[in-house]
């Protein structure tokens, strides 16, 4: 193995939707806890790639996750680099960046590209593999894990070994090829290709002259961007006007597929992108009847199927192969055999402007999280989480009264300029038009109830007059 | 068609299961809004069997049900006797009962008993069958109302029409036969059975003639428990000791299998039990793709299937002949060809004590309506809904303060013997140990947010002081 530290980058923008209803626009799938473990596979990719010959990571997200980010790193005791991307420009870009990072530390730097949505149970044969890619990366290739195929799956890249490189199980690439049909899958997987798990290990120096090759204008723009970058809080924000000359691309289409300097490990540890619900299915303990039980859920005759509930007791009976998720505001029926058009389902919803389709009842600020717990004609009902420490804006509104009744801990209320401290089982009132700031100056999470009364309790009524988050 | 007026007996007391989570024991099938008409079957059927020939009904309840009786009546502007019994003893002492309060008034007098869970579409032809079933039974027999099968369904008891009475489509009965198996049933079907539709008109004199002959202990419990009987507000509260002694046996076992004055009309118009889901979606309006569609439901390459949501975004993919029901505390999903064993899930969900099996999230009471809203570990939260006029019980709460904040009416509250008003946009607070009461003195309904703070929220942490309703 390599004497140098890995610095792994992790990807972790994406907004996937196939995982509807727990995963939405707002929070999407790498940020949500998929598995038992109270992680999410963000959590458990930094988790995965800590301490131990690894360097600190570079997490390159967007501006709306950037908050969950950070909070999800400090769950877990992770520190790196937030990088926000100004918009979604695919593999390419991020990569750029990342690769560029590591240089100006250290050229000949190794990088790990990571996606923050994989699960991958076996740890240890991961780091294993990735100290094995990273000493054949740091003499010259740009190394993929290949994923040895389970099923002649049409949802996977594939990638072709080439000539055995200088250690087990390693090979030069001899061709990436597209997602293939039902019958070319089966071909492939006999001939003994491998899956393309869009995971990545290279030295800075080789990636960036490949991307200088292949696409200079990514490797360009992404260089403005970061050249012109600000930092934001503890965000380093990329220069958009940079950021937009580095054309949307994927790291695979832009170089891999393109480049001489292409490895491939045949990985050793077990790998799903949980791409859908049935591969959510497929590595989760079933019980004797195949099914994967999650919640409050019942099956009567019911077999192979994937039935998980957040609260509401949901009671399957008589079907097999279905996957039934229930969440407080949606649920979805289907079979594991059509999983995979749930991602056409939320696009139509979202043309139908339904919000369910993009936004969780709870909704994840950088000072807690907040719900709507009723609506009525007149008024809102919300139960709002603040963190300690946590601190709202100083704001008002047009068109609401609000009521706040504390459950749990201490809060610092700023009405007119004057501040009082409510604390459990007692309320106050904050008539329309005031300014008002709500903190939780303790050590225990703030809860309260907040009733909103007024013509109009739409979120956009809110004048920020100040923000200790930049959002005002 | 005889000059007497009929009086209507609706047996308005089950507790179904078959469409949880829909209906459930704390609002059972009867009382709830099944089809788009906005009524309840038992309103349906309160407003099938109003005027124009029917005397006012006599409604044969439970002590739970009283006030969704009294209040549903009252919503369709029907007026009657509501007869509540101390305990479910099935349909022969209920119908002992009608007869003889018939009989008080007139010996001869003609009484048409009623399911409250029907559903019959065609109420005009349903008025017509009544009289001619009417004019028959007034000279003599019980007559039944059979209906032509639509399939050999092994759900329905049958009857074999004997000879012709004087009335085309009316015959005596040859015999009524137990629900049968599938081939026996296509047998039944092919002789022209029809099916038991568990409706019957009579006259007074004649089903007590036959209760003395075939089971006097049925009489003989009722009429005790008819003499000795209270008034309670507006209820008739049956004697409990009598009624016990009245066998818990069906009509058609006591009487109707064996008297051998049984007639048959074959009935003109359309009949449901919505016995199932199945059932259910068999009547109600369909899409080209053969679904019964309702509420906030998408449906994509689905056929044949009822999906039916109060409130929560209900999305399903890819199936056929499927039930999926979803409430804001339950959700079902089944098959058409397995909704029958929705019975069974629900003993099993009882067993299991789980709340949602028997009891709804919105809770009626005679002076409105409860549902919590949120639950935590010290709070809970709920949306109360006070009627015009309605007044809840003096009482308090040893573990629990409550705040209540008023967002629509107004609110007269009773606080230590101090009487104040809440308006929209006001709130109050009840420390723990006070007596309270919260009334309703406006014109539009009252509805508050309370939120309860408190080591215990149980809903049997209450001490009634006083109550207009009788339940301190």
């Amino acid at each position: 193995m390599t004497s140098r530290l890995i610095t792994p980058l992790i990807m972790a923008g994406g907004a996937g939707t196939r995982l509807w209803p727990l995963s939405r626009d707002s929070m999407p799938k790498q940020f949500i806890t998929l598995l038992d473990d109270g992680l999410s596979t963000f959590q458990a990719t930094l988790l995965r790639v800590k301490g131990d010959g690894f360097a600190n990571p570079i997490v390159v997200t967007n501006n709306e996750f950037r908050f969950v980010v950070a909070e999800q790193m400090r769950a877990v005791g992770v520190v790196g680099d937030i990088v926000l991307e100004p918009e979604r420009r695919d593999s390419a870009p991020a990569i750029a960046i990342g690769a560029l990072l590591v240089s100006q530390k250290d050229e000949k730097g190794l990088c790990l590209a990571l996606a923050a949505d994989h699960v991958i149970p076996d740890v240890e044969a991961f780091r294993r593999d990735c100290g094995r890619a990273a000493s054949l990366a740091a003499d010259g290739p740009i190394m993929t894990f290949g994923i040895v195929p389970t099923e002649p799956a049409t949802g996977y890249g594939y990638i072709e070994p080439g000539k055995p490189l200088k250690s087990e199980g390693a090979n030069t690439v001899a061709r990436f090829v597209e997602k293939p049909d039902a019958a070319t899958a089966r071909g492939y997987v006999e001939q003994g290709f491998l899956w393309n798990s869009g995971n990545f290990i290279f030295s800075a120096e080789r990636m960036l002259a490949e991307l200088e090759a292949f696409v200079p204008e990514v490797l360009s723009g992404a260089t403005r961007a970061l050249a012109a970058a600000t930092k934001d809080l503890d965000f380093l924000r990329l220069d958009p006007k940079g950021f937009a000359e580095a054309t949307k691309v994927s790291i695979d289409y832009a170089v891999m597929e393109k480049t001489r300097h292409a490895g491939v490990l045949r990985a050793t540890f077990g790998w799903s992108d949980v791409g859908s619900w049935d591969s959510l299915q497929a590595i989760r303990p079933q019980d004797e009847g195949g099914n994967v039980l999650e919640g409050p859920v019942v099956a009567i005759g019911t077999r192979n199927s994937l039935i998980r509930s957040d609260e509401i007791l949901t009671a399957v009976i008589g079907l097999d192969d279905a996957v039934v998720v229930t969440t407080r505001d949606a649920v979805l029926v289907t079979t594991k055999a059509r999983a995979a058009e749930v991602k056409g389902l939320v696009e139509r919803l979202k043309k139908e402007g339904r919000r369910e389709a993009t936004e969780h009842l709870r909704m994840y600020r950088p000072w807690g999280w907040y719900q709507r717990i009723d609506l009525g004609g007149r008024f809102q009902v919300k139960r709002i989480n603040v963190k300690p420490g946590g601190l709202l804006s100083l704001q008002k509104h047009f068109h609401r009264a609000e009521h706040w009744v504390v459950v749990s801990g201490t809060a610092e209320v700023t009405l007119d300029g004057t501040v009082s401290y409510i604390h459990e089982n007692e309320s106050i009132y904050l008539p329309i038009g005031c300014t008002h700031r709500l903190a939780n100056p303790g050590k225990i999470p703030l809860e309260l109830i907040e009733v909103q009364v007024g013509s109009y309790t739409g979120e956009d009524d809110i004048i920020r007059i100040e923000d200790i988050y930049a959002r005002a």
